[in-house]
């Protein structure tokens, strides 16, 4: 059980020093109130819409951005998910990183890139499964547009996770809301595990963000979620065991194998 | 492009003759206002809560019920999707058949099955794929608890589907309020298809249905809808043109196949 933390970010294009200054004070406010997990947007660190910088701005996972993350985490004695531009050789990957004091960090690539913006900027990865265990919670990875594919929670779900933690950058409109509202929630319920879906708010000089962050818990309800403008932190208790009734009605894993006789 | 009719029903446990003459009603009822196929719940021919009896009333694919459904069709001018119990052999499957006049009927069975109530009547089918073209619209048919794990629904939109047709029968409960509420719609955004998910309302010896039978269009929104309670047809207009921008903003079914560059 953990009690997680999410901030819906305002991050400022290009500018890594001001974007890691916004998780690190985020960071200790969420310590401070009782969070042991902070999850921050996609390319939080670099800003979403920074456009070709972000190429520049790219570093290897064990570059001064994840260090940097690395004595946040210790200082302020919470973990922290953050998005950034992994550099390896040639490629640049659209990535995400959960550091843990000074544990070795777990890194998880985006395997689905949306649109021609990030299809001109990164490399996609192969869809992979990382998880890591916080506080006696199994954790999995995902980045935006990934959490669309069913298929990607899936692999997740039937490797163990109990908790997809997102960081997104989702665009304002109807889609947007779509995804929130309703598809967020069902990869929660079909799969049974906890769904953090942690966004950006306001506007970059390309996009202007829906916010909407929201975590779904088993059941598919909203354990929490943000507006659709305000910077933000949002809490929510992460406890597997108080879902079992859930579990129990919805047993789409175990299903999912058949023949049933 | 057809305009689809669905009737939400109470049928009557063990009364074939009963729900084969309300579906007979309900045809010509749909005909009469325009619709060219009519879409009826899960077992809807011989009552999904009928409890043993459902074995000795199955028949096969080529039996007096499906050569009845025909002959309704043929009379009333409106193709029928209806659900029965199929018998080959000493199987019997939870299967729903699409007939349209005289022509070939084309039988669907459902490969996941819900409870130790279906378990203990049916065997699971294979997960199968078998489109029809219905006025231009070609059509897959799931049953219930197929829907609800989107490798079915996927399986069926990655060979061409563009309206998927599901005879149900959702008991009343929270579950059944998320699945009508957010992943039927899910379902048909994630893969920029119809879906059409019809209910029994009412109660039968064994059951209490939930109802809010729906058709939901390629952007997730509900094209139709019936209340909890009441015995109705509904319409919707299945017009897979008419949702051009949301296949064009939602491109799933191509993403899927990575990589993208």
């Amino acid at each position: 059980m953990m009690r997680l933390a999410a901030l819906q970010m305002k991050s400022i294009a290009g500018d890594v020093a001001a974007n890691l200054g916004r998780i690190g004070g985020a960071a200790a406010e969420a310590s401070l109130q009782g969070a042991t997990l902070l999850v921050t947007p996609e390319l939080g660190i670099t800003g979403y819409g920074a456009g070709d910088v972000i190429r520049d701005l790219a570093e290897p996972a064990d570059g001064p951005i994840v260090r940097r993350l690395q004595q946040i985490s210790a200082e302020t004695g919470i973990a922290i998910i953050a998005g950034f531009a992994e550099r390896e050789g040639n490629a640049v990957y659209n990535s995400a990183v959960y550091v843990n004091g000074d544990a070795a960090p777990t890194v998880y690539r985006k395997s689905h890139l949306y649109g021609d913006y990030e299809r001109g900027l990164f490399t996609p990865a192969e869809p992979s499964t990382r998880l890591f265990e916080h506080r006696g919670v199994t954790c999995g990875m995902l980045i935006c547009y990934d959490v669309e594919f069913p298929e990607n929670v899936r692999r997740l779900a039937l490797a163990g996770a109990e908790a997809v933690l997102v960081p997104t950058a989702l665009p304002a409109g109807w889609s947007g809301t779509f995804i929130t509202e309703h598809m967020i929630q069902t990869r929660a319920f079909e799969n049974q595990v906890f769904v953090a879906y942690i966004n950006h708010c306001g506007s970059d000089p390309m996009f202007s963000f829906a916010g909407l962050s929201r975590v779904a818990s088993p059941d598919g309800q909203p354990l929490a979620k943000a507006n659709s403008a305000d910077e933000t932190l949002i809490f929510a208790e992460i406890d597997p065991g108080a879902f079992a009734i859930s579990r129990l009605e919805n047993t789409y894993l175990k299903d999912l194998q058949r023949p049933h006789r």
